[in-house]
């Protein structure tokens, strides 16, 4: 039994199991076995030699939470596991085993292939949301409802106007994660301190074909330079507060008072222990913890970015936590925002008597033309 | 498995087990129990009732993972909790199970006794800390040592100062501590609104019935006000950062240029996966990790202060994983500092002969006096 | 001309006052001629010698500007100012102007008499605040009025116990603000490395007679022991939240579709440029910006906490503007709120009819009690 | 008098020019000036009125510190600035001055100007330290040196593969910032509740002619989706802590006992009140401040994301401080590092024996192709 109730954040079991010990040490494994191929296509190792060790990590079975006690004594997941590695491998092979390798070089090789497919998993639905809210957008796009500024009555806007901004928001957010996790997810390969020292000049060639094996970009090292992982850290920040814009304004609608809209009714959702007539903004509610913690968490990883000579202390051992945890609220809450972004339950009659009872008229001005270019992502 | 290898930060088992499943739902059947007796004593409940519904707390088994998922989907643990309850108990009784209790009276109070068992852990560990580092101080007091300033060589100090303010430093913070989470670790109890309705007026004599069989000071209900737990937060932050402070100041001494002092040396601890020689600083590394992540954790908490009306919308939901993280964190922490406290490897010849290469003197001015002053904490 | 409208948040009068350049010189001054005078009176200065110094501080005249470019090179104030000061002072004195001080001495002593001014404003407008809501919340207590949780219309509370919790959060915001300053905001008076070196074992009873003539409590040095800085950072990031949790219900209330409560009116006050109709809630807008705010600012204190060695690079000069910053913004925000708890403007007749509307009854429990107890701190 | 002691930054006086009020109120007019403007070529207004309202703008003398009060009191500082260019333009062109723009459209286009104008500014410098790093690891490639990781000895590197880590590191930085300035500092103008009511379905149009106008790219409005501002605040963040980073090293290899590097002697520069013997590191002490300080700033911007509905309340309006604090510390932090960049001081008697004594060889493994790598950004 371990944490679920308290500490896990509201995340998607797919999610999780991006982050989970499985998962992790078999990015390790793939990790030292690429190596070790990568190496003897370069003509370091044997090519027995690289069967050897890669026959090794598949067959290799590892208890977690012991190697966890190892590793939080060594500080660092590597030593303990290419022991054991080590040990399974036996003979002439296991001498090979994570040659040319620092530890750092598999801890941010392991956190990058989890940040691609933990973006992976936001992108998909990512898409729910966007293909939502699109429709919802266009459909209400001519609907005359009050505009609210400074949690004041403004001026008419077009109901689906504020909708095309949350689609704008949500859209940028995930476009600026693509671009960051393009640019920062990448191959990390660099030795002992980062000059890809003991491989015989050819550092760069295994780098490239270690990079191509485990679905990653070469890259130089970058073991003390993280401007890579604090944008990815920042983007997933972003995205989390545009789905937190979401889900102030629909937990705002759906006020009594206000109740132009509401999330979708799902059984066994938002009831109240205490309150049968109640029906709780849910969703909104993990969107918005997220939104409260992601800022903190981002300022985390960027707090670590003056790491010391070629691997800081203390920093960087930070940012996998950060960087899994930013990941699980993002996933939690973009769940929760594909189900309202499908399902929003709007009053037509409330946003027309709320619109009426203000007695602001009805002029929604470029309100259509703005959604359209917000939509379209052009102006 | 789990996310031991990725998710956690490095922490004790002991501090683990607080924040556990096991624990969480220990501490909820005990407020559901509590509650029924003294709902009981004040004549709300028959007594039998009461009796079935301990007798139901006592028995009762859950699976926190299945618990977990439809908590994730009602947005609060205590509706499928109580209902499970329900069950569990049936007849009669079950009908006044939770009564004029709501969710976040079960949530709250289950996290300050968390919060109090966490913070008991600390204290002990806090112990070791303060009396290993006393001893070190006072044996230290008068030893001319080089101080440094902006990274610099500055003018001597006895090498005991320095480690009386590190001292110093944590004493305070294990102060703050006790005192914000006296003043904040209080029962939570205020029923669906934080009127205490539906308790027939006897919802303060309840409350006080309560927090005596919880352990806890009993208080006015402070759904939305979340001062204490701020508090809380930023203690724990502060004390963190006043162990990264001795971290701090360890992994400078230990740097191969300086070599004044080192951890201790532990089996398992400390190596590289790449080079052998290597005596790395691993329990700094662990405390300042913490120190890093800290701030931003804190402020994580503080950003939900301005929660709405009588129950936030997910800015106290964030709370609890945060403060978690928080102890967590800290924990690890001391007990990293522990061990260096208890077995710091001074170098006297080091000490001496850097301070003799910096041609500075020896006078150490009023260094042992303040040492004094800093572990009596008077001056 | 500066920058009044671009960088300054909202604030009053009074706290910019506080942290101008005018005070920041006069305290530093007021250290140096306090300075000479406690080594006079314990025989390191002749008397006539101390005279003259504390006679330079009266009479000198500084441009700002000017030494703060000189400052920004130094890296430091007080070189630049002690070196103006020496030329000022002349003769024989010249040399024992910043005898055994060091410029951080200097600096954080300046800034604690900063803070503790700072902190007497707030405690000032506190007063206002607490007076007004202790008022309101009596007059409101049994008024029976919607309760909310998480924005949903829950069950009926007494309109005053809402302002009873307001209360109750700003007094503790207030509290822990003077137990921080009691217990941090200390003299600073450690010479260059900490140990009151070069004044012949009489720094402690100098300390003393300096922290006697400058209003502070002695202390031990605490270069490199920022704990009771991030104590009181803590407690105004709190004591803004605090404020901003009012802010945030009082914007609630005064939403059109809700309309029991409004911020006063003020001629000049929350009208919009595009819209003569709006009443805009500029004073919760003050309030929740700055509340907005803070927490990033604490965490950039706690950033600092693990300084280097015998006096920190970059981690304590990055605290004078964040604190300045962080009383500014409390100042602003309580002067906002107490002009809105002294003239909250309640409707009784939408309290009335929200109730009814929601069709929830009007038993509120026990709010009569809760807001004595409350507003009486006992339970 | 004002606060250059107390509550600036170390900066620049280029860029406390960017952000001053001067700076301020020349954007707002030019704002208010290109708008009646682009409403005369699209036939709203008369050309003489646009040319009375311009003229107006030119001519108006407007006292900040008097506006800063109104606008503090009006909580924008639209409002004041009308109403006093009303009076100066009088006649019929007065009625239409600021037609169909909303307070927002001022504060957020005059921000984005200043965005930019701090953006050209920061990429200035940029250049300084960018060409400056570039020939020190050029020079320094194949100079064998001790690499240090986790503050321990660990193997040889070319020494300039360190300065081309924190050239690539810079690089990143800039161009992140350009990116986010170029997708996100656009125009805003959307009128009071972001529709571009009231333009007779010229808003379109217009905001094309004023985004040209004012040398902003055009855009839908973006009144409550702060995701742009967002990312920008995070870019300058993660800029500043690149040039921490750089700092960070600085200051490690000019301790005392390591002596490889130090900053160049700057007259002035770097002494120290108690110690002439010192020569402080003061422009890292700048950059490692600032490094302090921005990833709570950064967090404060992506807090305020979730704003509320057409116009957040106290989100939107903390921005505009934050990200000229930002800008104003990323100025310190750019300059301080150009003048090191430009001038480091390398000791390489230091880093030979300093190497030698360490007995680890001389094998620098790739260093050399790796600088290369990394100054020209491919792999």
């Amino acid at each position: 039994m371990s944490d679920l109730l308290r500490t896990r954040p509201a995340t998607t079991p797919a999610m999780l199991a991006v982050w989970d010990d499985v998962a992790t040490l078999r990015h390790a494994l793939a990790f030292e076995a690429a190596l070790a191929k990568a190496e003897a296509a370069e003509g370091l190792l044997a090519p027995e030699v690289a069967e050897a060790i890669a026959a090794g990590c598949d067959r290799i079975e590892i208890d977690p939470a012991e190697l966890a006690e190892e590793a939080a004594l060594a500080g660092t997941l590597a030593i303990p596991l290419v022991k054991r590695l080590r040990a399974a491998v036996a003979g002439d092979a296991a001498g090979a085993v994570h040659r040319g390798a620092t530890s750092q070089d598999v801890a941010d090789t392991v956190l990058m292939r989890q940040v691609r497919a933990a973006a992976a998993l936001l992108a998909a639905d990512g898409r729910r949301v966007l293909s939502g809210l699109e429709r919802l957008a266009r459909a209400q796009a001519e609907t005359p409802a009050l505009g609210r500024t400074l949690l004041q009555d403004a001026l008419p806007i077009g109901f689906g106007l504020r909708i095309a901004q949350w689609h704008a928001g949500v859209a940028d957010g995930l476009q600026r994660l693509d671009r960051d996790i393009a640019a920062g997810a990448v191959l990390q390969f660099g030795s002992a301190a980062g000059t890809r020292a003991g491989l015989e000049g050819k550092g760069g060639a295994i780098a490239i074909r270690l990079a191509a094996a485990l679905d990653l970009p070469p890259s130089p090292p970058w073991h003390a330079r993280r401007t890579g992982v604090a944008g990815i850290a920042s983007a997933v920040g972003i995205l989390i507060g545009a789905l937190g814009k979401m889900a102030r304004d629909v937990s705002l609608l759906a006020q009594n008072a206000v109740g132009e809209a509401r999330e979708p009714a799902v059984p066994g959702r938002g009831g109240s222990s205490a309150m049968g007539h109640k029906r709780n903004p849910t969703g909104c509610q993990v969107a918005l913890s997220a939104a409260f913690r992601a800022p903190g968490l981002v300022s985390g990883v960027l707090a670590g970015l003056p790491a010391e000579e070629e691997r800081g202390l203390g920093g960087w051992q930070a940012e996998g936590p950060v960087l899994a945890d930013l990941f699980l609220l993002a996933a939690g809450s973009m769940a929760a925002m594909a189900d309202v972004a499908e399902g929003l339950d709007i009053d037509a009659t409330a946003i027309a008597s709320n619109l009426a009872a203000a007695g602001l008229g009805e002029d929604i001005g470029e309100s259509a033309a703005l959604v359209a270019a917000l939509l379209g992502g052009e102006e």
